[in-house]
C-alpha cells in the first residue's frame, strides 16, 4: 500500500500545479514571450529592488508558465493517468476484486473532494475535449481490432439489439418517467416535466457505452459471442443515439406545441443519414488508407502515423457532418485493416498495435477519472422518486428487451443464445461517460430539470460501472459460462473453417436461401478480384498466396528451435527430410 | 512522374479545404455545439425556404466546420506532409539527387505562390507551435538515439565549437555588420542600424540548426565522428544561442544608452544559467523517467508513452524556466535510454523507436514546407548589400572559426581532424527553421529593420540548405571521406573495446593524467553500484549480468536456422554438443 499512498501524493502535487492556471488553458492561444522585459511588464506591481532604476534590468532567470500551459497540462494529466494505473497493478489484491475503471472513478471523486475542499480550481469533464479527443483513440483501437468474423456472423442480432433494441429502451423509458410524473400512483413524483425532455433524457440514458463495456469486459472475458454481441450493440447502437438525442433535442428547441408531423419524418429520414452517411464516410477513408499504404514502400516510417491520422480524419469528417463519428472510425478501421495488414512492414505492424493500445488505454484513463471529478464539481438536483425510477426503468427495460428481442433472434441463429447469455448481455449493459457528456451538454436555459438528469445519469453510471461491473466477474464464474479461448486458429483450423464457409454457401445454393454464407463468399470474390489488386501491392499480393509456404516455414523452425532447446535430436532423419522437402518448396518460390 | 502531380494536385485541394478555416482555429476554444438549431441561429441570413415558418424545422442533416476545425486542420497538414514524403519517394531520381529538405521547401515555396495569387489565406510559420509542437519530437529522438559514446568521445571538441564557436560568430558577424553600416568601405550599405540589433541578428544567424543538419546528415552518412561533431554542435548551441539572443534582445529593449555593466554580467552569468539549469533538468528527468517504468511490469501498454511525454514534459519544463529546451530534452533522453532499455518490453522497445522516427520524421516535413510557405508569406526587405553581406560573413566566419578551433582541438585530441574533416564540418553547418522563428519572432515596433533581418536569414538558409546541403554529398564522395560503418559490435569487439578502455584507464592513473577513460571508469562503478540497483528491476539486472548466455542461446540458435535452411547436417554431432552445452547453461542460469 505504501507506493499507492505515494502515487497519490504525486496525483496531489500535480493537480496542485495544473489548478493555478486551468482557466487560463482555456481561453486562448499565447505566442512564447521570449525577451527578459516582457514578463516584467505583466506584472509591473511586483515590488524588486529593480524599481528603482527608471528601466528594468536584464534578468538572469525567469518563470513563465502561461507560454507552455497548454501542453504542460496535458502532459501532466497524462503522466497522472499513467501513475494512477501503474499504482493499481502494484497492488495485486486491489486490482484483481475491483475492475480499474471503478477504481480510477473511486480515485476521481476523491481528487474531486479534495480540490473542493481546497477551492482551487474546477475540472468537468468538458464534452468537446470529451468528443474530440478522447473517444476517437478507443473507438480506432476498437474498429482495428475488431474480430470481424464473428462481428459479421453475429451482425443481425447486434443490430437489431443496436437499432431496435436502444429506440425501444428510449421509448419506454422517456414514456414511463413522463407518465409517472404526471400520474399520482405509488412511487410518483411531483415534477412538471416535458414529455420531450423525458424522452432527451431517455435519449441519452439508454445507450450502452463502449467504453464502459470495454473496460469491463476485457478483464472478464466471457467467449466471443457474448462479447461481441454486447460490445457490437455498444458501437453500433451510437447512429441511433446521435439521431435521437438530435431529434428530441432539436423538437424541444421548436417546443412541443409547434411540433409538425414534418419534423419527426425528418428525424426518421435522419437515421439512415446518420448511419448510412458516417459508415459510409468509413468505409471510404478506410479504402483511402489502404490505397495510401500502397505507395510506403521507401517511407516505412509514416505508415503507422497514416493509419492514425486517416482513421481519426474519418470521425472527424463525421461528425462535421453531424454524422454519427463512432460508427465512421469503426468501420474505417475494419475496413482498412486487412489490406493495410497486407501493405505495411512487421515493424510497423507492431508500432500501430502497441501505440493504438496505449493511447485507447490513456483516453480511457483519462475518462474514468475525470468522470469521477466531475460527479464532485456538476450541479446536482436530487429528486429521491424520479433518480430511483430513471435506475429502476434503465435496468427492468433493458432486461426485458434484452428478452424480447433475444425470443426474435434466436428463430434465425444458428448458435442459440441461453437464457445464461441473454442475462449476461442484459447485466453487461454499462452507462458511461457518452451519457454523461451528452447531458452536460443540455443547455440549463432550455432544460430547467438539466441538474436532476445529470444526478440520475451519474446515479446509473455509477450503479451500473460499481455494481454491474464488479459483480460481473463472480457471476460469469457462477454460471459457468464459456470463457474466451485465446489462441492462433491453426493452419488445419484455417483450411477446415474456410472449407466449411465453402461447403455452407453451395448447401445455400441448393436450397435456394442467399444467406451469410453466400453474402460472404460474393464478397471475397469481389475482394480478391477488383479491391485487393487495386489496394494491395503486387509483390505482396503474390506473397499472400503462397502464405502456405510461409506457415510451413516457421512451423520448420519452431520444430529446430524446440528440439535444439530439448537437446533431443532422436528424430534427425525426419528434421533432415523436412529441411530437404523446405528447401525444394522455397525454390518452387522462387521460380515462381 | 504522374504520380507526384496527382499528390501535389491533393495538396493543393487540403489546402483549399484548410484555407477557409484557418484564422478561426487560432482564436479560441469552441465547444460541440449539438442540437439542429444553433447553427441556423448564427446564419439566420440564410435564405431556405424554412424561414417562413416562425420556427425553424428540425434538419435532416447539417454541416458544422468550426467544432472540429483544430483537430481538423492539424490532421489535414500532417496527411499533406505525408504525401509530399510519399510523392518524392516514388520519384528515384528526384529523391537521388535531392536532400528532401530541399524539395519540401520547394514545394512550400509553390503552395504559397499558388495560395498567395489565390489570395485564401496566409499561412506563416508561427514560433510558437514551432518551438512547443514541431521542435520537440525531433530533439527527443536526437537524443534518444545519441550515439552516447561518440558524444562523449569528442565532448571536448563539439562544446568547443557548440560554445566559443557560437559565441565567436555571434560578435564577429554582428560588429563586421554593424561596421560596415556605418563605415564608408567598398560593400558598404547607408543604413543607420544599432549595434545591438545587429547583435540580436547575428545571434540567431550564427547556430547551426539541428533540424537541418540531421535532415542532410542522414542521407550523406558521413564517418561518425564527424557526424556527432556537426550534430554534436547544432544541438549543444542552443544554450548559448538562446543566452545570447534573449541577452542582447533584452538589452535592446533597455537602449543601448541605458545599459550599464551589471546587464552585461547578469547575461554572462545567465549562461550558466540557462545552460546548467536546462542540463540539470533534463538529467532529473531522464532519472525519473527510469524509475517509473521499473515499475511497468503489469501496465506494459504506456511504456512508451511514459518515455515520450517525460521527454516532453522536461522540455516544457526548461522553457518554462526560459533554460534551454533543447539541451533539457537531449539529456533527458541520453539519461534516461539505458535504464529504460533495460526495463520495458521489446514490444514497448520497437514501439517507441519506431514511433520517436515516425514523429520526427512528419515534424521535419511540416517543418520544411510551412517554412518554404512562410517565404512567400513574409513580409520582406531587400538590401542587396546586407543581405549579401550577412551571407558573406556567415560563410567565411564559420569556416575561419572552424580552422582557429580545430587548431585548439587537435592539441588535445588522439583523433585529429584533418583539414577535409574541418572543411565538412564548416560546410555542414546549415541554417533552419529555429533562426527564421527566431528572427520572426522579433517585435517591428522595437526592431524596425526586422523586415530586413528576416529577408537576410532566409537567404542564408536557402543558400546552406540549397547550395550546401545539396552539394555536400558529391563533396563527401570527391574527398573520399571515410562513410559510416553500420554494423552491430560482434561480442568479440564488445569485449575487447571493453579491455581496452579499461586498459587505458590503467595507463591514464599510471601516468598521473586523469582523462577520459578514468572518468568512464568512475562513472561506470558508480552506475552499476548505485544508479542501476535503484533504476533498473532487480531482475533484469541480474539478467544483463548473464547477457553473455543470451548471446551465446542466439548464435545457437541462428546456426540451427541456417543449418536447416541449408539443408546441411553434416556436422550433426557438434549441433548437438551445442545444444547439450546450451541446456546446461540455462539449467546453471535456472539455478542462479
Amino acid at each position: 500500500m505504501g507506493s499507492v499512498k505515494e502515487i497519490f501524493f504525486l496525483l496531489l502535487a500535480a493537480f496542485f500545479v495544473v489548478s493555478d492556471c486551468s482557466i487560463e488553458t482555456t481561453t486562448a492561444d499565447r505566442y512564447i514571450e521570449h525577451g527578459g522585459l516582457n514578463a516584467g511588464d505583466a506584472d509591473s506591481t511586483n515590488h524588486d529592488a529593480n524599481q528603482t532604476h527608471q528601466v528594468q534590468r536584464y534578468k538572469i532567470a525567469e518563470f513563465d508558465f502561461h507560454t507552455v500551459a497548454q501542453p504542460f497540462v496535458i502532459s501532466i494529466w497524462i503522466v497522472v493517468a499513467s501513475a494512477a494505473k501503474i499504482g493499481f497493478h502494484l497492488n495485486n489484491k486491489l486490482s484483481s476484486w475491483f475492475p480499474e475503471s471503478c477504481l480510477l472513478i473511486l480515485v476521481g471523486v476523491i481528487l474531486g473532494v479534495i480540490l473542493w475542499a481546497a477551492d482551487v480550481t474546477r475540472i468537468v469533464l468538458d464534452s468537446h475535449t470529451f468528443f474530440l479527443y478522447l473517444l476517437p483513440p478507443i473507438i480506432l483501437d476498437a474498429g482495428y481490432f475488431m474480430p470481424n468474423r464473428a462481428l459479421f456472423d453475429n451482425i443481425g442480432t447486434i443490430l437489431l439489439f443496436s437499432v431496435i433494441g436502444t429506440l425501444l429502451n428510449t421509448l419506454l423509458i422517456g414514456f414511463s418517467l413522463w407518465g409517472f410524473s404526471k400520474s399520482g400512483g405509488i412511487g410518483a413524483f411531483d415534477l412538471d416535466l416535458d414529455l420531450l425532455h423525458c424522452l432527451v433524457f431517455s435519449s441519452l440514458l439508454s445507450a450502452v457505452d463502449p467504453v464502459a463495456v470495454l473496460a469491463i469486459f476485457e478483464e472478464v472475458q466471457v467467449n466471443e459471442i457474448l462479447h461481441i454481441v454486447v460490445f457490437g450493440e455498444s458501437l453500433l447502437n451510437d447512429g441511433v443515439t446521435v439521431v435521437l438525442y438530435h431529434l428530441f433535442e432539436g423538437l424541444s428547441h421548436i417546443g412541443q406545441e409547434n411540433v409538425i408531423v414534418l419534423d419527426v419524418v425528418y428525424g426518421v429520414l435522419s437515421f439512415f443519414v446518420v448511419v448510412g452517411g458516417g459508415t459510409a464516410i468509413g468505409v471510404l477513408f478506410g479504402f483511402l488508407t489502404a490505397l495510401v499504404t500502397r505507395f510506403t514502400d521507401h517511407v516505412r516510417v509514416i505508415e503507422p502515423l497514416v493509419v492514425f491520422v486517416m482513421g481519426y480524419l474519418s470521425y472527424l469528417t463525421a461528425e462535421m457532418f453531424h454524422l454519427s463519428g463512432i460508427l465512421s472510425c469503426t468501420f474505417c478501421a475494419i475496413t482498412m485493416k486487412k489490406y493495410v495488414e497486407a501493405n505495411i512492414s512487421q515493424k510497423s505492424h507492431t508500432t500501430i498495435k502497441y501505440f493504438l493500445k496505449m493511447l485507447a488505454s490513456v483516453s480511457e484513463t483519462i475518462i474514468f477519472m475525470v468522470l469521477g471529478i466531475s460527479t464532485v464539481y456538476a450541479t446536482h438536483r436530487w429528486e429521491t422518486g424520479f433518480c430511483l425510477m430513471s435506475l429502476i426503468f434503465c435496468l427492468v427495460y433493458r432486461a426485458a428487451v434484452v428478452v424480447f428481442l433475444t425470443a426474435i433472434a434466436n428463430r434465425f441463429r444458428l448458435v442459440r443464445l441461453s437464457g445464461v447469455d441473454q442475462f449476461i448481455i442484459a447485466y453487461g449493459g454499462l452507462r458511461g461517460a457518452i451519457a454523461f457528456s451528452l447531458v452536460a451538454l443540455l443547455d440549463i436555459g432550455l432544460f430547467p430539470f438539466q441538474p436532476l438528469f445529470l444526478t440520475s445519469t451519474l446515479l446509473v453510471i455509477y450503479f451500473t460501472v460499481f455494481v454491474q461491473g464488479t459483480t460481473i466477474k463472480p457471476l460469469v464464474g457462477l454460471f459457468r459460462i464459456k470463457r474466451a479461448n485465446k489462441h492462433k486458429p491453426t493452419m488445419n483450423e484455417q483450411l477446415h473453417s474456410r472449407m466449411i464457409d465453402h461447403l455452407m454457401a453451395g448447401m445455400e445454393d441448393i436450397a435456394g436461401h442467399h444467406g451469410n454464407h453466400n453474402q460472404r463468399l460474393l464478397f471475397e470474390n469481389f475482394n480478391a478480384r477488383y479491391l485487393k489488386p487495386m489496394l494491395i501491392k503486387r509483390r505482396n499480393l503474390r506473397a499472400r498466396g503462397l502464405s502456405i509456404l510461409n506457415v510451413y516455414q516457421k512451423l520448420n523452425e519452431k520444430d529446430a528451435r524446440e528440439m535444439l532447446s530439448n537437446g533431443s535430436f532422436a528424430d534427425l532423419t525426419q528434421l533432415q527430410n523436412m529441411s530437404h522437402s523446405m528447401a525444394d518448396h522455397l525454390h518452387y518460390n522462387n521460380l515462381q
